[in-house]
């Protein structure tokens, strides 16, 4: 007998040679129909290779990311295979799954090409074989055997077998098709019901370009078909809402060749839609007790050398800035907290004057390759909407609540409804790796925690994840897409108050160090902006709406009309225009579909005449002919629902 | 006869030989006893030197700049005359006149030194050499002759003296002393009235630091005794209201050693007042049509090369910051144009859509050498309230006279009644130094002229001062202690559309060039805050006050009525805190005078039961006990007196 720990903990006796399958199977028959992969202790196993020691074993439906792995890797097989019958004499190189589906490399011959139009065809064949539910099995071969197999008809395998050690290879068989493969796979072809080939891209042979270029055919697959029509829309979706696209169409931002690539320029709505958060988050802030503080985008090289930051990663950085004469050396600031320290430094403080909140909109620079970079979201210029509270040791518990606090209340206002927290903590078995006394990680730890349990998160708890300068605890929200991104994150630090030697008078009289807790409820404007643009597809909270009514005159004879609406819109703070311009109304309201406006207001001789408007909502819903002061009431409550005040 | 111009263009007939008091004489009695000094032509003369040909002449008296010089010039003789008297053996180097007074650079041998308590007794000296009336008497003499009185006695003259040529040589004498001179001098020594021994200094001979040490004294003098008193008082006003001193005691921004000379940063009182600047101009920028973009902070060096920058300003700027790969090279960006040129490079416009007017509070970067350093006046990082106007020609009158608009209200809402402006037109008999059309450059300076003229500026007219690229109107303040300060500018350009190749589809349907104008009204938040702070003294306009009110509890017992008041301004939007801290009142209101709240209110036992405040305005005024309703009342009106509403 042999004994099997699931991941539950509990222990269940099995005899030896037991499968993963037979192991599903004694939990329950439902779960082992879903089981497609297995890890036992930490090696991926198929779910038919039987158990010979006590060990741990976990199990993997399509639901978990291993599951998935098992079942992409396995449907690259099939597309192996597909691709060998309808292409005799293609050559295979290699085929891993990827974060959405899998992809194989091959050999086409001088003439082979694969475009749009055999998409169906491969799809086609791939769900054929599929059907047959053929199990996918494992065999190891000789050193001699392997290289047999390919020689004189795959270079790229006999090439990938000259680099493996004899006694750690293994063939993969499944009907009539044969591949090299370290194994992980779902039991049976059949599991697969639903493929998409995606598209098709060159790709040079070990990625270098002196090499020949392969055929690389990306494809996705899924246990139902339902789940591919979602994913499908889903993608389209995505496509639609990239907010590099309605970053462009909304005229928020644009890049310029001249100034530099991954260095946004904020044209108008978007600096207007910047500067609108910006003031959403000073006024919580401020009420949170926070200050602003204002310091300069450079700071010269003795400063980073202080931080230790330009220890760390001055060479990978944008390099220093000379002086013509005097030999000074700048650097561009890759983050705010020095400039904060020396702001803390100013002047003494006594315990009885912590915490001091110091934020800044703070610009920083960060070299980027430029092949990292995206859109908003991979930049090398950002504005973190920064902030170092400088505390003692007791005053950490309530900081960090109150921070949670601040970061829930901005996700609440912007529509982000769905996210979990992780905490990242020390380990507890490398104590040396950390700086700070014990007592105080302690504190900070449990700090954490309390917050994390007292304000109800969803969190997860990593052991070993903390920076060596102290715990965190780091946001990760999903947008209306299911998509994760990391957002804010709150970061208690130990390091910089001792390299900067700030401190404090203690009710004790003697000096201290206080604690520093780094926290962004954006990250940076950029990549919020840009989160926010994916999540919202452009159609932000009403209350951020750069223009939240555009009136449209059915023709110019209106103008004066639509003129005094806007007044009386403006009176109450509503933020509207009018487009008066000689077209057609039809042409009007496309064009502000388009731009996304909330509301569109249509006036023309009745309106005029009955003293009322016409509103339409974004997206095609009327709110029918009405009069202003009802529209600013419906505005208005709209407005109020979705901001909160602070506290 | 000869015929001398006056410079009202008059022309009068004299004898050859005519002196300056002469032609004085014969304007008026009363303007001749105040000339004391004249240039004839393009040279400065004595008054009494004989004219022996035709020309112009000016005659100036101490309101002059150049009066003011020949008054200090020949103080500095009866300086050097004094020391002689009380310092035997002294040996005199140089003593100019300067902007403020005059200096001599005295070798006072191996023992002497000259101390603060020695000030009087020079005073003294110099008033007793004054009382003698002595005439300034200017003699040619042959450079043997000069050698020979110096030689052996002071080897500076002699060193002076040798690298004269001859001929050119002079002496001025007056009563028993002589000096090596150049002439322009004052008539007689009578006419100095009052002095003042200022300071004393080392100063390197020829400035070099492995020559002697000399020691310069530092004095100034007045005709009139009175004169005297008002300046020292505005020395002492002056030094009270330093910036650099008020922004120390006021907690409005500091320097630090390890982020850099010249790069302020911040604190949190300086940050909200530079907060409400921002929002004072967005406000009135807004009304006037101006859309804010956000730009980064740096530009590829191709984009200054584009704009023409780097040629000019490359190598005594903060040098190319280059990358870890990829070979970019970026510079911190020492102004914002060339940025905003990209922006409106976007999409293309038609006339009907311009002006486009691009404002940003932009941050730029200029290498300055550390000893030009000053405080907020000169600094190497600064944020400028910059905008670019891209009009067309026609538009250039209306979009003019806007700016000028906006800049007076500025300056009516900031304090600053006293102003003067200066229109730069280029040079008509250079036209090619100048880049643009003539019909432009035309249509230009008449919207300049027309604008100045329509708001009734009081400006000047300078010809050949416009920059190549464009005419400009330049405005200069005058601060409470009467000195004048450059501030907001307004430039026009043709070079930057020409280089970035901007266009606008005409009503011809052709493409045609934008003019930009560039423009400032603050200039820079830096320069303008210290400007401010110097013209205030840090009692800055109500509306602008970080913190309008303090409100302090006479003991702990009165804390909550205090808060309830707080509460109470609050809700009306009045800018308060509460000092409930457990010291004496009299301690708490010292330190709030310091502090400048412009008001104080004091809660005790009567305040409370009566629910009234006793309120205390800043200098000490009084406003007795009154109701919280009617001093909110007393706030407001205040508060809208100098705040107007723009437009």
């Amino acid at each position: 007998m042999i004994q099997i720990t699931l991941p539950d903990g509990s222990v269940r006796s099995f005899e030896k040679d037991v499968t993963p399958y037979e192991v599903a199977l004694d939990i329950s028959a439902g779960f082992a129909r879903n089981v497609i992969s297995a890890k036992f202790n930490d090696t991926v196993i198929e779910t038919t290779t039987p158990i010979t020691t006590d060990g741990s074993l976990t199990l993997y439906t399509f639901k978990d990311d291993e599951g998935k792995k098992a079942f992409w890797h396995s449907s690259a097989h099939v597309l192996a295979q597909a691709l060998e019958e309808l292409y005799p004499g293609v050559k295979l190189w290699v085929g891993p799954a990827v974060d959405n589906g899998f992809y194989y490399d091959v050999d086409l011959g001088e003439e082979g090409t694969i475009s749009e139009k055999d998409f169906k065809s491969i799809e086609t064949k791939m769900i054929e074989i599929a059907r047959g539910k053929h199990d996918f099995k494992m065999r190891d071969v000789s050193k001699t055997e392997a290289l047999s197999y390919y020689k004189g008809k795959n270079e790229y395998k006999v090439d990938l077998i000259d680099n493996l050690e004899d006694g750690t290879i293994s063939f993969c068989d499944h009907a009539t098709f044969t591949d090299l493969c370290r194994g992980g796979h779902i039991p049976n072809t059949g599991i697969i019901k639903a493929v998409k080939i995606l598209s098709v891209a060159g790709a040079y042979y070990k990625g270098d370009e002196n090499n020949k270029q392969l055929t690389r055919v990306y494809g996705i697959s899924f246990p139902k078909q339902k789940e591919l029509t979602e994913y499908l829309h889903l993608l389209e979706e995505a496509k639609k809402r990239d907010h590099r696209k309605l970053g462009k169409e909304l005229e928020l931002f644009t890049f310029s060749k001249k100034v530099g690539q991954g260095l946004p320029l904020w044209l108008p709505k978007g600096a207007a839609l910047r500067e609108r958060l910006e003031n959403f988050l000073k006024a919580a802030q401020k009420k949170a007790g926070y200050e602003m503080v204002v310091t300069p985008h450079i700071g010269q090289k003795e400063l980073y050398e202080t931080s230790g930051h330009y220890a760390k990663y001055g060479a990978d950085s944008f390099q220093p800035i000379s002086t013509p004469s005097e030999g000074e050396e700048f650097l561009l600031k890759p983050m705010n907290c020095p400039h904060h320290c020396e702001i803390y430094n100013t002047k003494p403080f006594s315990y009885k004057e912590l915490p001091k909140r110091y934020a800044e909109f703070g610009t920083v620079y960060r070299y980027e390759q430029s092949g990292e970079l995206h859109g908003l979201t991979r930049v090398r210029g950002f504005t973190q909407d920064d902030a170092h509270i400088f505390c003692t040791p007791d005053q950490l518990d309530k900081e960090f609540k109150d921070v949670i606090d601040l970061v829930l209340y901005v996700f609440g206002s912007l529509g982000f409804e769905n996210f979990t927290a992780q905490v990242s903590l020390r380990d507890p078995e490398n104590p040396e790796k950390y700086i700070g006394s014990d007592e105080n990680w302690e504190k900070a730890e449990q700090a954490i925690l309390n917050a994390a349990k007292d304000k109800d998160l969803n969190y997860v708890v990593e052991t070993g994840e903390a920076a060596f300068y102290g715990p965190k605890l780091d946001f990760m929200v999903k947008d209306a897409l299911g998509r994760q991104w990391q957002l804010g994150t709150i970061q208690v630090d130990y390091n910089l108050p001792e390299r900067f030697e700030l401190s404090y008078k203690g009710s004790d009289n003697e000096m201290h160090r206080p604690v520093m807790i780094h926290r962004a409820p954006f990250g940076s404007m950029e990549r919020f902006i840009a989160i926010l643009l994916e999540h919202t597809g452009g159609n932000f909270p009403l209350w951020l709406m750069p223009e939240q009514v555009i009136i449209l005159s059915i023709s110019e004879k209106y103008e004066k009309y639509a003129e005094k609406v806007l007044i009386s819109l403006e009176n109450d703070e509503i933020r509207a225009l009018t487009d008066n311009r000689n077209e057609t109304v039809g042409k009007k309201i496309r064009e502000a579909e388009m731009q996304k406006f909330p509301y569109m207001i249509i006036v023309g001789e009745q309106e005029e005449k009955d003293n009322t408007i016409t509103v339409r909502q974004h997206g095609g819903e009327d709110l029918g002919t009405i009069n202003v002061e009802d529209f600013k009431k419906i505005v208005k409550d709209r407005v109020s629902k979705s901001l909160k005040t602070f506290k």
